[in-house]
Parts: C-alpha cells; sequence; structure tokens
C-alpha cells in the first residue's frame, strides 16, 4: 500500500533556497589575517551562488553532470561553489591541497573535471600542474593571487569577481533526482590511487539533517560554528551543508591556520562550535599555553579524522572548561559515523571511559563486526571484529572514472556493507572503541590479537621507549605477533622480562613467541607506525629475532 | 551523474531496531494512576514488538499492506505496536478515540481495518460499535477491562498480553520500499467525513530526524519527554518515532489526563520536554495555581494544535520560569510544519513578537503564500495569502480507499502543494503568522480582510463583549465584511462608534457597512466561533442588520 505523501526529492537546491531566505540573516565571517574579517550574510552568498550558477552555465558552459573543481580553502566564496555547483545539477569536486601533485593531477584527470575554481594564494601550487590536467578548460581565479602564474596557459583564465558580476540573480534550478550526485571527494589512501566517492543529493541532505540532531552536533541559528577542518576534507565534514539547513553562523579561517590566528579567531569571533583534528587542537592547546585567550564561547568541539590522546581531553578540560567530543568517521562514511557523547545522568568519572570510546552510531548508521572468520561478532564490549556499516550516507561503491561502471573491490564492500578496515568492540550500548586498522590486527587460531593492545602495554614498561607489533606468518597458528621494541638509553635486552610482564596484562595466547630490539620504529610521512616495512624486513630476514 | 552511496532506504524498521539495540536502556514509563508508574526498556519494547509481529503474523493472519488499527491511550504496548505493525509492512491505523462514533465506525470501514488493538478500558466505546465494523476480524484487548462487552460479538477476541507470550523473539523484518504505508489517520474535520492521510516510512524516518534536531524540539538521550498530546493524535506529533530514533525517554499519561495527575507525573518524573494543547495548559496552570508543584525539569514546552493565547505563555513564564513554545501543524503535514524558536541574541521583549508568531519553517517545509487572485504573495510580514507548503513529509492526496485511487481535491491540493485553508503573512525572515482560516477571510475587491484583526480590534472597545465578523456578498466588491458584536451589560447599541473606533486601527476600505447587534456568538462543540451559523442566519434574513 502506497502512502499519501508528497513526493519531493532531498536536495542541496533546496538547503541553499531555505538557509537564504529563512536564516538569510545569518553570515559567514572570513578571517582575513589583519583588520577586520570578512563578513557575508546568507542571503547575500545565496544571490552570488545563483549569479555564479549562471556564470558557469552561459559563460563556461558547464552543463548538469559537469564536475566543477574546487582548490580552495575555507572561505565565503568556497561556501558559494558549494552550494551553486549542486544546485545547478553538476557536481562539486573538492580537490585536497595537502595531497602529493601527482596525485591532485590524477583525481583532476580521473574526475575530468573541466573547470576548477582556485583561491589565488594556490595558484604555486595548481599553475605547474595545468599543462597536465587535459580535462580541464576553465580556470577561475577567487581572490588576490600572483595570475602572472598563469600566464599563456591552455585553459581559459577568469577572475571570480568579474564573471558573476552582473549575472542575473534568478536561476531556474532544475528538477533533479535526489540519487544524482552533487560532490565529489577523493580518498587519500596510502596504498594505491586514489579512490573517488560520489554524494548524492540525497545523502548529502540527509547527513545535514544528522549534523543538527541534538544527538550529533546540536546546531542551530543560535551558534556560530567554526569548521576548523578544511572544506576539501569529506565536505568540512558535513559543516557547511549543515549550516545553511538551519541557518548555523559560520567562522572560516581562509589560509590562516596557524595556532596563534584560530585563537584569535575563538577569542574575537566566540564560536559555540567547533570541528577539527587533534593536531589543530594540540597546537592550540600549546598556543594557549604560551599565551592565554579567551575560548569560553565554546560548548561543543568536535575532534576527529584520528583518534585523540585522552590526555589532550583532559587538558582543555581541565585549563579552558571546555569538552572535546569524539567523533569517527571516513570519506566513505560522508564522515558522520559515530560521536560520543556519554550517556545521560553519569558523573564525569563515569562518563569518562565512554567519552574516550569513539562514540555511538546515528539511526542511519548501522553497524556490524565481521570476525576472523567472516562471522557476525556480539556487541558485548570484548569481542573484536572488523566494522561495517550501512546507510544511505555510506559508500556503496567507489567512482570508476567518466562513463565507466563504479568499482565495488572485494576488500572494501561486502554483501551492500561498507567495509571499515578498522577494527574493534561495540559495547552492548552502542559504543565503539576502535583498536586496529584491520591490516594490523593479527589473525591467530581463529582468533584476533590487537596489536595496538600489545603495543601500549610494552610501551608502559620502563625499559621500552616505543614498541610496533605485526603479524607475521606462522605455521601452526596462520599469524603470530612479532614484537619489536626500542629500549630506553641504557637498558638492557630482556626478552623474558617483557614476556612476563605481557603475560601478567594479556590471555597467555597472545603473547609473542618472536622478539626483536630496532634501533626506531620506521614512520610514515604523518608520523604513524610504518608497520608494512616492518614486515618487509622480517619476511627480507633483516631483523635479528629471538625466538622465545 | 550517479552518486556511489548505497541505497537504503529509510523505514521504520531501521528506527526499531537502532532504538533497541544502541538505546536499549532507555525507557518508557507509563503512568498508573496509583502506585508505581509502569516503566519498561527500549530493549523490552523491541523484544515485544517482534513478539506481536510474529503474533499478527502468525496467530491473525496479518499480511503485508493490511491495516491494523488501534484504539488505545498513550502507553508502552501502543508503542510497541508503533513498531510492530510498520516493521512487519502492515498499516497503523491510529484511532481517534474522541470522533463521533459514527466517524468512527466510517474510519475503520474505509480503511478496511482487519484488526483492532484497543486498551480494556475503552471497550465501552468500541464494543458497541463492532457489529456495525465489518472489515474487522480480530479484537485485541490490552489490559484489564469488562470483557464480558464482546461477548457473543462477531471478530475473534485476544487478550494482547497471551497473544504476544512465548512468541519468536527474533523476525525476518521484509525489505521495504521507502514510499510504502507506515501508518495512517483521518482528520477529523468539521464538513465533509474524515479524510485519511497515509504517512510513508520515508516521511516518518525524516520526520523524526525533523523532531529531534536542534531547531525544532532537539531531543536526545538526555532527555525525557512527555507526550501529553494523544498517540491517535498525527502519531503524537512524531514524538514516539523521534524518541527511539535517538533514545529520548518517553513519559506516558495512558488515560489520566486530568491536571492534577499530569501535575505529579510532571513533579515526580521529571519531564524535560512536553508538547500539548493549550487547553492541557491551561488546565495544568490553574491547578498550578490550587495546588502548586515542582514544573522545573521542564526546559521546553511545545504548545500546538491551536494558537495559544499570549496570557497564558506569559503565565507560565512568570509563575514558573517554563517558556511555552509554538508551534504549527496539521494532520496533512506530520505534523511538524513550524516551530516558532526566536532568532538568537535578542532580549525577551525584543524575542517576544517572534514567539507568539507560528514559527519558522524548516528546510524541508517549503512554503509560499497564494493572495486572492492566486498569484504568489511577498514575505514582507504584510501581504496576507493562504499558506501553501511542500516537503517529503507533507501530504500530497488523500486516502481513497482500498482499491481506489487517492483523492485530490482542488480545495486541498494545487500543483502539488498542499492548500492549509490558514490565512496569514511571513516575514521576510521567514517566521510565520496566521490570522484566519482562509474560508473567513473576506475577499474584498482582489484584497483580503482579516475577520480576525477586525474581531480582536472591536473586543477591544469596552462596549464590546463578542464581535464575530463573517464574509457577505456584495455587488461591487464581491464580498464585504459583516461585523456582529454582542454588547456589554448596559452598553447602548452605537454603530457609529464602534465604526470610528475601527477606522482609527485599521485601513478605511476595511471598514465594514454591515453592523447587527446579537445576543451571543454560535459557537462549535469544541467553543470556536461558529462562523457558518452567522452566515447562515445573514442569508436567511435572521438578523437585524444596519447598513452605515
Amino acid at each position: 500500500m502506497l502512502s499519501t505523501m508528497q513526493d519531493v526529492p532531498l536536495t542541496v537546491t533546496r538547503i541553499l533556497v531555505h538557509g537564504a531566505t529563512v536564516h538569510g540573516r545569518s553570515r559567514v565571517t572570513t578571517w582575513t589575517g589583519d583588520g577586520e574579517p570578512h563578513r557575508r550574510s546568507f542571503a547575500e552568498i545565496g544571490t552570488r551562488a545563483v549569479q555564479l550558477a549562471n556564470a558557469l552555465r552561459d559563460e563556461l558552459g558547464v552543463v548538469e553532470g559537469d564536475r566543477v573543481a574546487t582548490l580552495m580553502w575555507n572561505n565565503a566564496e568556497h561556501v558559494e561553489s558549494y552550494f551553486a555547483i549542486p544546485a545547478m545539477g553538476a557536481v562539486l569536486h573538492t580537490l585536497n591541497l595537502r595531497l602529493p601533485v601527482e596525485q591532485l593531477s590524477f583525481i583532476v584527470d580521473h574526475a575530468a573535471d573541466r573547470v576548477i575554481l582556485v583561491n589565488g594564494s594556490l595558484l604555486p601550487l595548481l599553475a605547474p600542474l595545468l599543462p597536465g590536467m587535459a580535462s580541464v578548460e576553465h580556470v577561475v581565479v577567487v581572490g588576490p593571487g600572483d595570475t602572472s602564474l598563469l600566464d599563456g596557459c591552455r585553459p581559459a583564465v577568469h577572475a571570480y569577481e568579474e564573471l558573476i558580476a552582473g549575472r542575473p540573480t534568478r536561476y531556474d534550478w532544475p528538477e533533479l533526482d535526489e540519487r544524482q550526485a552533487a560532490a565529489m571527494c577523493y580518498t587519500s589512501g596510502t596504498t594505491g590511487d586514489p579512490k573517488g566517492v560520489v554524494f548524492s543529493h540525497r545523502s548529502v541532505y540527509l547527513h545535514s539533517m544528522q549534523v543538527n540532531m541534538a544527538e550529533s552536533f546540536s546546531l542551530s541559528d543560535r551558534d556560530t560554528t567554526f569548521p576548523v577542518v578544511p572544506m576539501f576534507h569529506v565536505n568540512a565534514w558535513g559543516i557547511p551543508h549543515a549550516a545553511f539547513m538551519t541557518g548555523v553562523n559560520m567562522l572560516l579561517t581562509d589560509r590562516f591556520l596557524q595556532p596563534a590566528a584560530i585563537a584569535e579567531m575563538i577569542e574575537t569571533e566566540r564560536p559555540t562550535h567547533a570541528a577539527a583534528v587533534p593536531t589543530i587542537w594540540q597546537g592550540l592547546l600549546a598556543e594557549l599555553a604560551a599565551k592565554p585567550r579567551d575560548i569560553s564561547s565554546l560548548r561543543n568541539v568536535v575532534i576527529g579524522g584520528s583518534a585523540c590522546p585522552p590526555s589532550l581531553m583532559r587538558a582543555f578540560e581541565e585549563r579552558h572548561g571546555v569538552a572535546l567530543c569524539h567523533a569517527w568517521g571516513m570519506t566513505e562514511t560522508s564522515p558522520l559515523g559515530t560521536v560520543s557523547h556519554p550517556p545521560a545522568g553519569l558523573t564525569d568519572e563515569e562518563a569518562w571511559p565512554y567519552r574516550i570510546t569513539q562514540g555511538r552510531f546515528p539511526a542511519s548508521v548501522e553497524a556490524r563486526l565481521i570476525g576472523p572468520d567472516g562471522e557476525v561478532m556480539p556487541w558485548d564490549g570484548q569481542s573484536a571484529g572488523e566494522l561495517e556499516v550501512r546507510g544511505p550516507w555510506i559508500a556503496g561503491a567507489y567512482f570508476g572514472g567518466v562513463g565507466h561502471e563504479p568499482q565495488v573491490p572485494e576488500d572494501k564492500f561486502r554483501d551492500g556493507w561498507l567495509r571499515t578496515g578498522d577494527v574493534g568492540t561495540i559495547s552492548p550500548d552502542g559504543y565503539l572503541t576502535l583498536t586496529d586498522r584491520s591490516k594490523d590486527v593479527i589473525k591467530s587460531g581463529g582468533e584476533w590479537i590487537s596489536s595496538v593492545e600489545l603495543e601500549n602495554h610494552l610501551m608502559a614498561h620502563p625499559d621500552v621507549a616505543e614498541a610496533a607489533v605485526v603479524a607475521v606468518p606462522d605455521e601452526r597458528w596462520g599469524e603470530r605477533p612479532l614484537a619489536t621494541v626500542v629500549l630506553r638509553d641504557g637498558a638492557a635486552t630482556d626478552y623474558e622480562a617483557l614476556r612476563a610482564f605481557l603475560a601478567d596484562r594479556v590471555a597467555r595466547w597472545q603473547v609473542p613467541e618472536r622478539w626483536a630490539v630496532i634501533p626506531s620504529v620506521p614512520k610514515t610521512s604523518v608520523g604513524k607506525f610504518d608497520k608494512k616495512v616492518i614486515r618487509r624486513q622480517y619476511a627480507d630476514g633483516e631483523l635479528d629475532v629471538t625466538l622465545l
């Protein structure tokens, strides 16, 4: 039996029109580095987005389905393109300016971007790459920059303000199917080519509602949100779309990401909400210690992108009375996957163990843990498995390129679920705790051993400076842990003592038999343990392994 | 270009499974009148909903698309049926126990309900009607009641607890299309037969997200909501679904709707949120004056169903520190249409004019005002028009009966928009102010005259006790206002004085020429002015009209 409800699609267009009218007074404040910040109302942004859409269509020939890329900081013009491009039926492709240049060229080519909007300050990055970007027909320069860098380049060059000036302030927005592409973002995986995730109008709309829900970021027009997370990083966690949906004022950094600038923005603009990766908050904490600032306006700070050190959360709370709230997600999850608000009615001490988890899932993110043998694991807070998720804003495939089928690699998708590659547990009340990446977990005799847990225990030993545990092949058990340790200055090698230390802390069968002392743990460019190097060193017989 | 997002439907099933697991500890508290309230966790409700679905399928033969009705108060078992019935693919039909009995019989017949779940306390209402309800095959009695009233009745009779006891606690929920019917509710229009509105899984899901959004009711598992509004009245404004979506604890009245009982529930169970029609809050205010109670737990009280007298809002705030928040909606809008949170940053005095409006629209409720000649009116706070709305939880038709096409009457729908029948203005920042029902507005020479505005002015005159203004036919202007007034004791009839009084307050062309003194204003059964009686009296020449 069918309902009698209207069949109205969920679109970015609706968010734009609503934000620019009902919440026309809300505003976007963009930092300028010196002097007065730049302020623009949602109504003005709405009008300029309409003018941009007219310019893209009438001057640049952009049609439905075309990819229009942005290589931009967080600023009002980027917000304009966030709405104009999807609303006209084109696809917003946010380029991550921190990608290695060969990956940047790869993704522009893979998405076949026809237009790139670029902040003038980023021309030194883009200009040298343009000759290799065959699909790009137009470059639109936003804000000041050395445009001489574009002299003689193949694509046509436009100045943003000139391009939109005087354009009509009406646009007959197309009727869109909510499953059409609205935006796309490539993951910056450490292995292989970047993979494109294509968000639909429906997924953006639903995700925006979730961001604003009381259980998530709880945002309304009474708030000012400060997304320090870049707008090229999974749509700044969906915050700009969510902001236009309910009139949340936005404070944007532009290119000013230094801790001192961030501290000044918070003190003078008084945001109520902020979102960034741990590194940013770590930098801010140090800055505030050196030069105290008033950050008391913040009532809710979301920290995500990677696990937040509990010490950082404690420090913000004790020194500044600001609660950091853990959230987990990835490009493939739009990204809102979990938020770690503790259950109600707990003391601070009781709440703490909940707050350091990854948090709870919203209704639209269905979760399951898959154990070593492919079985669904219980939510008992003990049984570990790879996290798989399903829902209307979760990727079911990767972009296959223009005119190609989407890609559904087996290591990333299973029966319509996204395999997150994260291993952890879920408590009976739905709190997720992630421990390992699935490639780092040790599959031993049908059970999983957490490398991270062993490392944390080893690093608590007074003789150990660092420890990295990796899986190595084992004839009997399939895999077994190899413990590599970096000793503190003056400490003697005593594997028996370390083994006994571990045996007191983990199940006996989890204790490694293979041990090696190494001078330092190999690290990736962003400072993470590079375990594939250790695995290769072991395979190549480069490590001096003792078998106990 | 298509997205790479998963195609996962938005369903009541997902809300049920999520609520019963991630929020399994949240609970429903049902008032029992004496002694300890009854408490049941979401996990228990989830299990019992599964057992109910098994019973309905295996014992009663309910299949997908069947209508299963409830004639019940607000209680935990009603919540169970709210989820079990849609999750199994059947349609929950909530019966309004306050409808005239002939309308109750009409809607059961029109929906062809196969099963009715009825609270034992309501058997005296249902039993006499059953012989005429040909479609009903099963009656399930929930809770204690005089079941002898059902002796010899045609449908099979079951006791709820016996029916579900021992049933399997697993159910292989069907894969549903999100546009399938989930629930239905008939409007209790004053004219013509009741009209059925059929909510989809999609509309219920989206509406639940909206209810929980910070800009609407802002509910999470930190809250206890107290929907005094009945669960047979537009799904208790969507609160039970919203509660399961984010783990909001619920306090339910069962059949105890007396002001004293409501006051005691608030004092002892300490809800943070409540929702009811003005009459309930009026009764509570009087009760609290007679017997003070602590209602300080309430941080957000939603008032809807009809316009709230500003004096009531003032009284709650001054006497009890509780802010009443105006909301507007109707059965056809699921019902969340607007909520009147004032803009941020205003003083109490500045906020007041916003708070007494109907409020602002969420992004999913697109609104327009249609003027006397069918033209779209501007949002200037001045230009009046009939409010039309569009969106994913707005009705686009009425249920036509089983096997019949949906009905799309012209006076209710226009080009895919719902005609609300309400006339008002919208401010530039999106605040809706309703003044008249469209049938009461006076269409005079291509302009609209608000009957309510004229009445309010007249009733402010010291000689006038009550005033009702209606449209009467006029050869030159199409329609003109007829002012009927009830004079205060001892006041003399002085139409010229009243006309001069009005002329100082409204535009000259709005001042009525036709006047009549009447002994009292005819009223409907719920106390509203019954203007169609006055129009008829005028047409029949029963009024002593003076033409000025």
